[in-house]
């Protein structure tokens, strides 16, 4: 019987998740999160095990507030809400995806997401030698 | 004259550009792809000074791996290359936001996405307590 060297955190979560859950340094895991009906990516929160386990198990969305220290459910102070539609964790285990139904703008500044009208300049044109191969590339 | 308590890393980045970024432990900031076409999220990717500036300059998709501890350009060694669109800042500036067109399945185990069929399952049903607010709301 294999049992991992670091065990999880103590949550609600479910132990199957809590146990691929790969997290950083400071046992938080960012989450993506991404407009069901726009597509827009909205903001990147940080979650931990019972932010992800609330997430799930209400149908809201939870993050942990780093600056805070504290668990945080989105809209509770501003309004603008999310509603869970869909959560994945990728390849690695370390990054959540939330698709949610979002109520107003997603971002504490008012703008419609965290990265609206925040663009750099990229001055770069170089394009991927190839990018389209033939069917016997 | 205000100069910053820490000064950033030395690269070839924009200097103005490096004295907004805020960086994690490590002296990265977390990189959400979305392609451009599909506005699916593909994955998220680590950048350091350097290699932002580098996928500013060049066009295409640069990060720092954590695990090789070195540059990585993506698809060097898939084949599965991201051209560069937009890149934006989020609000607090320690998110990036890379847009890109992307060439071939964007996980390294050959899904389209880092978060294909990787979808945890959502009990929660509660919404959002006025979701739609009426114009005297």
């Amino acid at each position: 019987m294999n049992i991992s060297e670091v065990s999880p955190p103590e949550s609600d979560l479910d132990p199957e998740i809590a146990a691929r859950l790969k997290r950083n340094s400071d046992g938080l895991v960012p989450a993506i999160v991404q407009d069901v009906d726009t597509r827009e990516v909205l903001m990147l929160g940080y979650m931990n095990d019972q932010a992800l386990h609330m997430t799930l198990t209400t149908g809201r969305a939870w993050y942990w507030s780093r600056s805070r220290g504290d668990y945080w459910r989105k809209g509770d102070t501003s309004g603008n809400t999310q509603d869970v539609v869909d959560v994945a964790l990728d390849c690695d285990n370390d990054t959540i995806l939330v698709t949610v139904r979002q109520h107003g703008p997603a971002c504490h500044t008012g703008t419609r997401t965290c990265f609206t009208g925040r663009e750099l300049t990229v001055t770069g044109t170089e394009t991927s030698p190839n990018p389209m191969k033939g069917p016997d590339a």
